[in-house]
């Protein structure tokens, strides 16, 4: 079945009618904007459920994300049940090795997507595979490389420092966070994604084999959603705190919505990055075994939400209104002014999509408490008014500090899709 | 779907008739040779694709392991695609706060395993929540959970001593490991499985929670194999070498296999350990980067195997039987002597159930290398005559030994299982 799908790439369907398979098929991917422009797509989806969209897609193309486009895939295609994070730090020096690197990334995260290995294996068995093997046999699961720049890859180096987007810098700190080295920056952020950890795991890999010699690992977090098959309804999943998250995640449907909240625009200030997006990621341990002992009514106050249900206080369903002004018959409001939900959603202002995973790594040797806990992902068109500003408000106020830790933060430029021919950066050097 | 399912209990299937279907439902949990004894099984089932079973498995039940049986289920129940994995330590003394423990798991487990939560909400949202939640509207996905008692547990603590198994004790040291505290031991060992990570690890969450003020949590590993979706041919699973990893698992459709290799018997030595198995735990890191640097002739004769097809060297196909005299044109063994292949199988005489799993936990933030490898998990009937016998030979000239490192450990004994009304642990008590 996959192979049949892998002969079966982009141009072809360009050239084809679009069947609704087809529509469905690229309304994942962020190519759908490309081909029909702006407003008339949302009526085709229902807005409130991005997993639907891409259960269809699944079965139309066989599980493969197409590479190439307008945008990088993994950012707007609905999340897959799986992430592997690499951060890299860059240890050739030049221009020019950094170009190769990505010339030969992009060649071979093309070749993933698509299923097959990194290269062609020689007939030599003297020499190492070229590629290390442990996806044979696994069709693609929507493996999803989604690449970008850290603030650091525009110091000295590289001589990128004049195409720095006057709004992306390191995050600024915030209150309450208590970061580790080992899980921040980086000069390229790698989010890879897919409905299979072993077909995550070997792109990592692969990618991390490739640079030998031009760029090392600098943290790796793995992570997981709820599966389609465990939860074949699509429902916004939970996250470790036993709650829906992602209610409020913007239509990735509406190309307009998108070009608003997500892609950066020519006019932005770094035209390289138009149809990129920036990424803010957060390693956020959530302190389990204090949640575990708080009521459920504490719970459901912090989050603003019931934990059966999903719905805001006060509303009977997950995607009702969430109305900040409702108040019981003894006048106290129905959604806390502090709750999580009622800050974060504000006057409605800011709005960022969010790709967030649960993670679990054992236990704290030093604590022996579980490391679980969520890596928040966010794509903004920018950075500090979107991400930032929400987050000073979140780090201050919201009643959920009390149970979770920032302990790790990066940001990263992700570069505007490649076409055939061209390599994901090709609009920076 | 999981609801209809949920509500359909093990004794519904005893009562009545029994179909193909229930069948190929009951072999893979073990189930199978209390209904129908010994030796007829065999025929029904591909020896040789144990995966196949379980898809045929899931399909009929709704993805339920049953519970309740006269083994526990997660030993000859065929591999799910994750693991995470718990020791624990008791904190409690005394061998009534043990046996309390145990009657929780059971209830709690028996109840995960039905896609249930792990009690009854109360109405008073004051408390909190009985059940932590994010499993909520998943289904079971094959959870099962195995309990076993560490060496440790056998000790002056709880009156137990008496009852140690003869051949039951620490693991002896092995050449080459370099344990690392933090991966080894544990009073009690939890395998949690499931076809869903989110799953497992609310499996070992609850568990947690409920055990506190009795035991606490030693060390925790999450792992995972390919998909069946990844994967519908339902091959034998690559480990992270990128060789297909468990072709010479013994067929746990043979009842008189399994009473051979894997169960203890009421003769053995400890009659409480009856229709039980010991359970061996090795946290074996590979040395990726080196590994990926080696040539393919090289890795081949490694395993002793094509990385391709999974055949033996000098054979076509992955279950052809293994020829340690086949010899090359120049009189060379095709399968070199000192290969993982030639001394695992040795003469045949030495065989135990694996179910090991792949992990991934970021990079060891000392070397800046993936920290990846096997959590090799082996069920057999005498620990030393099977486990520790075979990786005596492997740990002294295993070819294999350049490229992994033993850093975690652990044996479990694990209980017999429980029926209705009892509990695991119920004959050791």
């Amino acid at each position: 079945m996959s192979d049949q799908h892998q002969n079966d790439n982009d141009n072809s369907i360009m050239k084809k009618p679009m069947t609704r398979r087809d529509v469905l098929r690229l309304a994942g991917t962020g190519g759908l904007g490309l081909l029909l422009g702006g407003g008339a797509i949302g009526s085709l989806f229902k807005a409130e459920n991005n997993r639907k969209t891409k259960t269809a897609q699944a079965d139309a193309t066989g599980s493969r994300v197409p590479f190439y486009g307008q945008h990088q895939a993994g950012i707007t295609t609905p999340p897959q049940n799986f992430i592997c994070f690499a951060a890299f730090d860059v240890t050739a020096s030049g221009s020019k090795a950094l170009q190769k690197l990505f010339k030969t990334w992009t060649a071979a995260a093309a070749a993933m997507a698509e299923g097959k290995q990194v290269g062609e294996e020689s007939s030599n068995l003297n020499l190492p595979p070229v590629d290390t093997g442990e996806s044979v046999g696994l069709n693609p699961s929507q493996l999803t490389i989604t690449f970008g720049a850290g603030p650091s890859l525009f110091d000295d180096r590289f001589g990128l420092a004049s195409k720095r987007p006057p709004s992306f810098k390191d995050l600024p700190a915030f209150n309450g966070e208590q970061l580790e080295p080992q899980w921040c920056g980086g000069d390229i952020g790698v989010q890879v994604c897919a409905d299979d950890m072993q077909v995550a795991f070997h792109a990592v890999r692969n990618l991390a084999r490739i640079a030998r010699g031009t760029a090392v690992l600098r943290w790796v977090q793995e992570g997981f959603q709820r599966t389609a098959q465990a939860d074949p309804t699509g429902g916004t999943p939970r996250n470790l705190l036993g709650f829906k998250d992602g209610t409020a995640n913007p239509a990735v449907s509406s190309a307009q919505d998108m070009n608003k909240i997500v892609w950066a625009q020519s006019g932005d200030g770094a035209s390289w990055m138009a149809g990129g997006s920036y990424m803010a990621v957060r390693r956020i341990r959530m302190r389990i075994e204090i949640w575990d002992r708080s009521s459920l009514k504490d719970q459901e106050d912090t989050f603003g939400r019931y934990r059966a249900s999903g719905a805001p206080l006060g509303s009977k369903n997950e995607f009702d209104p969430v109305d900040l002004n409702q108040k019981d018959e003894k006048g106290n409001l129905m959604i806390p002014a502090d709750s999580h939900v009622a800050l974060a959603r504000g006057d409605g202002s800011i709005q960022m999509l969010r790709r967030s995973y649960s993670y679990s790594g054992g236990i704290d040797s030093k604590t022996g408490q579980l490391d679980a806990g969520l890596l928040f992902i966010s794509y903004q068109r920018d950075l500090f008014k979107q991400f930032v500003s929400l987050q000073q408000k979140l780090s201050k106020s919201d009643r959920l500090n009390e149970y979770i830790l920032h302990v790790g933060s990066a940001a990263f430029a992700c570069f505007p899709g490649a076409s055939k021919g061209g390599y994901i950066g090709d609009t920076l050097f």
